[in-house]
């Protein structure tokens, strides 16, 4: 399919980090939470991922589970050694105590030392019970020191929060045509000099092969001051553009997609913030246009931003365009 | 008003991320804070807000009540388990203690549980009290850890720390008028590589209805290599100036609003800081000029800068621009 | 040796930071680590080193080692202090306890106050036990903050991550050959707008001196979008290339060194990475190519980067260049 | 003097941040530290210093110090409060204990609670005592939780880590002179892409008032790749150079001041790191060269750089330029 469209194709580029072999590719390239589309193997699970960042990465509601499933589990083996050693080593423990009583009393001992919140009622004796206390509270300063540090990882990780239309339109646009898409910041965080950088990935066929070629989508509007109310950002579908001669049979044909890259300076962080996103032919809506998502507000003192428009659109007829 | 000064009003550009459309936006685009003056809604309460974010900017004061009635509820929160289990599993309260006595323990042995201070003089007792004790504690830790991190984010928090001058001036400069506003930093921190950028709103009528236009405003030093002194930022009205043929009363009547950005370098945080923040029209003195802020000391030995006189300025004549 | 290649040579560079002169310059420039080859002296050790960097880069394990063997030597001493005051000043200490049993209670009781956790079966009495343990939960509190923060900037440490071949091979290209090397993420990070830069080293003979002389590589792509897949580093020695003239054993002759320089964006750091590594002789693989590394999954959703072969490549015949 | 010297002082900047006009300013601009010879007024104290920085910034002992003096501080502040509602409400305390056991009593248990060390042999009873311990704790864990931040904020600050040369010189170079001064890192620190700025000030006198003026000094290298090694900064003083027709009488006379700006990367923070000195005439040594700080180690493996060599130089005989 489109094997005489050379003029396009020879401004294709080769320095987005992607084969263009699409032979030895699969799938899409970026997912939609911008995390590229690849596995790795090769290399022991321990160092082909970074726990610092899957623990900063993971839900909360996950997070937390570990954090507690950690707990439990640390307090079971501290329990063990003490209940190894002899419960009689702990004093405060009942003499007459039933075997669930020695084991829970061993296991709450544990967390008291885990958490240094260190009552008394149940303490160390003996030389080695007194060691592997000793050791547990030294592991809990430590582990807390871990978990300090993650949660205050977690929350200080710089985030661009930006939400991004479901959909990506071929709207009209001045006298022809132009890719569309939206975002906002559905956050109380401000972005300034904020960038967009679109992509374009094509499969075609050359020499009966299906390979895949990138080209850059030039914006009308590629760089804003300020993020303070949504964005549009416009690829102008002129004669220039790698997908002017395709229509909306061919634009999905060729499986297209295209990769959105968004860079900006946040003002909480104090720190640059980015954030990817792909859309796929699936998410191509030929001739629609977005609705306006921002009005003044009733008592004309602010302006409304309505967050759960930003997809909003309507369909309207298209021209075609006259191919030559 | 206004409407034959397309000259000026042509150069007006639209990459500063605020509608040009001022039928569908309310009052100041910029309030003097910084923040930009656009509300969202759309989305749940909590998925628009970042909470870290939020802990980070308000008050110092409102921060530390928000800690200590977040302390107070759990502690609350827990006292009611505790109670509700039974007090008598919590030994070292008397078995004659009154219902007041009771509630107060289960409250301080709670807070005593959640700090880790743990004394032991009053002590968990039972599987269950124990399971809460424990539960208590690990979130008494979480706690502790988000409490160091909130802490750590709000004073490590990279800020420009820039006072404004309260005030515009329109000044007579050179042959003849210019734009000027005054700012410099006033804690003892120290910005190098200082830029400023100002961007000016003007709300005209075309074609019968009220729109607003930004024009940037180029500055007689928009970079400086070291915040050390005072900075006044000198717009000079030249004839391609979008004011060059704006009288006082045509400036208030345009609503004007002058956006100043400062973007720097800031040596104790290694990071780049910024400040923004707005003048509208009612800030604006036509005919004065700012007073001087700094003089050598006594002693001879060093500067001294008087943060107070930022605003200072005495009202001069100013000779009026020939319009052609 | 090479005396009349003065084309090249003439133009070498002098901003490496490195000295012209190998006859006041030791061995290899970088090490494979990244780290330059240089040791300083002439201030004292604790001036001359960062205690801070040092733990930050030091192996898990020697880390760990560090706080175990720290937490164990401040607990002797102050089970030496405690003791030299007098274990009678330790309550709950029993009288008739030997010698063993009085210096590890005062080294457990040492333990629970270092760590907070404070169970209180055994307490300090009297002024200077009670003024000797005030102190030590302050150190421990400060030795807590200490090793928090060392955790949190060990693991929040912005790394590059990047995995480099353990050759660098010159390879058949186009009409002639080039200098290749490669490289990948082998974590879960991502790296965005990666740049890379190589500089190359010779020790060529001037004026009957060995000399160093440094020389940039040109990149047939010196920065791509996303190093989402691996990514070849390819110099094309054409006839402006340093090394153009030069054979198999000439290049083992001037002890040629490349010096590689990542540097990238980091999502998850949302932070400026890099990486530095070196490239000596005799990791030098004349006539050679790399094998593919990445392939589609056989259930064709995503793409399979293998990180085992990354240094992968077998031997190709190689034109020899027409040197006129 | 100099007041003929018109080609040269046409070309000065005043974009550095000071004042042009000597008659307003004090003493040098910059410190040897880098700080700004500048001080504030006109805003209460709490507010024109943030004390973040200045905790962040003093001396490690005065910092220790400041802690041990709040800790004291708090205790004793609180171990008050204890004695006022009624030691008795303390347990463990025996009735029979002298006003001195008393006081030191609610001393230590006041520690102990700030501390959450909380041994419990001391323990609070009754409501008062009980709400004020529970406070205190709290007090304790937010303490701690600034501490955690200051110390994390002082080990993690990123800094430069450079040592400067005590002296400029003005050397023999080429066929002329240049002003040179050195600089290396002397910890295990590694800066990359190394810029160097200077800035000369120059005390003239024109229309028989002194006024100060800014030039800046082209250097022969102002950027590097790697700060492995020491690095001499050459200002070549050609026909261009605001300093040619000086002698070394006129430059002191002039009070000249070089500021000296240093901004790299740094391989540990993964950030960018700057310095900022200045040299007065004071420091300056007219017809010196630097010596070598650097060489090939004993054994030849790797280069030794003697940091304490860092000012050596030697006098050479200087030709005096040849004024027109």
């Amino acid at each position: 399919m489109a094997e005489s469209r050379n003029k396009a194709r020879s401004r294709n580029i080769d320095n987005t980090g992607f084969g263009q072999n699409s032979s030895v590719e699969g799938g899409r390239l970026v997912n939609r939470d911008g995390t590229t589309n690849v596995k790795k193997r090769g290399l022991p699970f321990w160092q082909r991922v970074s726990f610092y960042h899957t623990l900063l990465r993971m839900k909360r509601s996950h997070f937390f589970l570990v954090i507690v499933l950690f707990y439990t589990a640390v307090n079971i083996i501290f329990a063990a050694i003490y209940f190894a050693i002899g419960v009689d080593h702990l004093s405060g423990i009942s003499s007459s105590a039933s075997l669930f009583d020695e084991v829970s009393a061993a296991f709450f001992f544990s967390s008291q030392t885990l958490t240094t919140v260190g009552y008394g009622h149940v303490a160390p004796h003996g030389f080695l019970t007194n060691l592997v206390a000793s050791t547990e509270s030294l592991l809990g300063i430590l582990a807390f020191a871990v978990v300090t540090g993650l949660i205050y990882g977690r929350f200080s990780r710089p985030r661009a929060f930006l939400a991004f239309s479901d959909v990506m339109l071929i709207a009209p646009y001045k006298e022809g045509r132009a890719l569309m898409l939206r975002l906002a910041t559905y956050k109380n965080n401000h972005l300034t000099d904020a960038e967009a950088q679109l992509t374009l990935a094509l499969h075609v066929t050359e020499n009966g092969k299906v390979v895949t070629r990138f080209f850059p989508l030039p914006l009308e509007i590629s760089k804003i001051n300020s993020l303070a109310l949504s964005w549009t950002l416009v690829h102008y579908i002129t004669e220039d553009s790698p997908i002017y001669s395709y229509t909306a049979g061919e634009l999905h044909h060729a499986k297209v997609e295209v990769i959105v890259y968004i860079k900006a300076f946040d003002d909480h962080f104090s720190n640059t913030v980015q954030q990817r996103t792909s859309y796929t032919h699936n998410q191509l809506v030929y001739g629609a246009k977005f609705l306006p998502m921002f009005e003044r507000a009733a008592d004309g003192d602010y302006t409304l931003l309505e967050l759960d428009k930003i997809g909003a659109h309507e369909l309207v007829e298209l021209k075609e365009p006259v191919l030559t």
